[in-house]
């Protein structure tokens, strides 16, 4: 009896262990991964995206799924973070998807398109309009899964060394604006320079280059270009939102269990608000400073300027459209959204915006504070 | 020997089975929520926040958390939403916070306030402008935690039976709007009527009523508002967004160990943006409804009515502010990021709208498809 009680005994104690063995094997896996970005480590706003992710999935994984985030050029270059995660040296990156149109133009349209949807229209679009599956299709062939990662808002129309009255006054000038924006520039008469951000500063202060686009408010003041040139246009046509990607290799994401999957994947859409929210935020208080502090020359777009850069930006959104048969695809569904969206909200929230300041005013209380 | 090894084998058995016992003791609670809305369950927009909340947290917690979603007057009433939380009678809650003014009026500063935010202003405002601490500072005295849980956007101005061509045109006009908007039109010469949902439809068919506001129009849609007035204004001057709330009980949300909180914040920050997402993608395709199917009229409010309803607002909301001092900080706090965000938004969101939509046509294609 004694002994079939000890039998009975280790029986049960193994039983036991190899139940909770069974039930939490997967639960025990612990995954570290690395997350290379395009931005330089820390980077106010969109730097913020990553940094942020990497915690909340390590609080809510309890630390089984940990990340480890790169700065551009600690792994790898800002510009091989695609290449880095298809491949796997890493498992996930954050960046933005007009970086990769060598590899497939119609990335574009996940980034920017110049008078195309703002960042609320891009995620309606994305998450409730077959974007977000169009955009997977895209990447599918280089092993990649993507998902939206926050969002700029509109940015500004660039920073300026003179006064831009009519598009006549555009000729001839030496302008930094990468991607289509620069495309539909260069057919009004800009001399497009590419440069690396690092560059920007010292070109614009030398005159290399009379203008040059960057972001908003918030990092254009990080980045001092109120020191290098004195007019700030606004808006940024050529970039009603930038949409920022969080892009996962296939295999890493295959091998997380559906717990963890769903994780991240909730944690990438918090971050996609949290972006946006940031910009919002940070933008009012930068545009301040600029403004009261610095005496920052803020001016609009000339309506001429503003009608001819949107006539051409529809022939070079056409072009990028007949670049292969799934582009076709991606502008159908882009633009169909967009002409939906777009009468919508010009009931809803532009003619709110109109209703709640009719002239469109600025009014910085120069004397207070 | 053999008996030695086989008590080892025992011993060890049992130590092994401890051990993960203590290490997943924690992991081991399983928790098992009620949510309670203030919406009929699987509303269409709204309604359907709470129940991707309850997948999206069972999928990221493997089922430690499982939330049951209860409809309004499934297991309480919907406007007794908070109170059911408040009292543990359920954990969490979703609703939005202008329903609870009898016990704090400045709770409608977190849900709707005329000519006040919209959804994307709000946004930064709650997570980067110190309103969600302000929000919480106002719940915790009924000992409830508060996050935002969606957004509708720039609701429509409203359903009428005849045309408003002019403020003259409200007198003695008889509308169901709650809230603040309901003060200001009160203000105006209109009759307020209050009445639940459902009597809505049948109120404005008979007569009972000449008109009123509802949501946007996949919800009017839905509604079969169309049916029963002919005439629909914009914008929702009223309620440039209701924000949405999830409520959590202070002891549930205590008793959650750090990773399930994790787990449950961003679960609702997902569900915060989804919902706004949903709304604007959904309400493109009812106005096309609305209007190339049913022959809808829509009309702008005319500019004397907002700007009218602008001023009267104003002075609203100033009473608001006065109703207690942390009403008054929660006011300062609102307006001054208000005001700031309006510059901002001047030259970014607002003039970007204007640039592509000079005239804000809406252009609805009669004859196509």
């Amino acid at each position: 009896m004694q002994r079939t009680s000890l039998t009975r005994a280790i029986a049960l104690g193994a039983t036991t262990a190899a139940l909770l063995f069974a039930t939490h094997a997967q639960a025990q896996d612990t995954y570290e991964w690395k997350l290379v970005t395009s931005w330089p480590k820390n980077f106010p706003g969109v730097g913020q995206g990553p940094e942020r992710l990497a915690q909340l999935v390590e609080e809510m994984s309890d630390g089984r799924l940990t990340i480890e985030v790169f700065g551009a050029g600690q792994l790898v270059p800002g510009f091989e973070v695609f290449d880095a995660v298809s491949e796997g040296t890493a498992q996930i990156g954050h960046s933005a998807s007009y970086y990769w149109k060598g590899k497939a133009p119609a990335a574009q349209f996940f980034a920017a398109v110049p008078f195309g949807m703002n960042a609320q229209e891009m995620n309606a679009w994305l998450h409730y309009g077959g974007g977000l599956e169009l955009w997977n299709e895209l990447y599918d062939e280089f092993g990649v899964e993507v998902m939206a990662a926050g969002a700029s808002g509109v940015q500004m129309g660039g920073w300026y060394n003179r006064e831009i009255n009519s598009v006549a006054d555009l000729e001839g000038l030496k302008m930094r604006m990468p991607g289509l924006g620069g495309e539909v520039m260069s057919q009004m008469g800009v001399a497009i320079v590419n440069m690396p951000g690092g560059e920007i500063f010292t070109s614009l202060q030398s005159g290399a280059i009379d203008a040059t686009e960057w972001i908003g408010p918030y990092n254009d003041l990080a980045f001092g270009l109120h020191q290098a040139a004195e007019y700030y246009y606004y808006p940024g046509w050529h970039e009603p939102t930038v949409m920022f990607e969080a892009i996962v290799n296939d295999e890493a994401w295959g091998e997380l269990p559906a717990d963890l999957q769903a994780i991240l994947r909730s944690a990438i859409r918090d971050v996609n608000q949290d972006v946006l929210d940031e910009y919002t935020a940070r933008n009012n208080d930068a545009l301040a400073t600029l403004i009261n502090e610095h005496e920052v020359q803020l001016r609009p777009l000339p309506d001429d300027v503003l009608a001819e850069a949107k006539r051409i930006s529809a022939e070079v959104v056409q072009e990028l459209a007949d670049s292969s048969e799934l582009a076709g695809r991606i502008y159908e569904s882009y633009s169909d959204f967009q002409q939906k969206v777009t009468n919508y909200h010009a009931i809803s929230e532009q003619a709110y915006y109109n209703a709640r300041n009719p002239d469109g005013e600025v009014s910085f209380d120069n004397a207070a504070e």
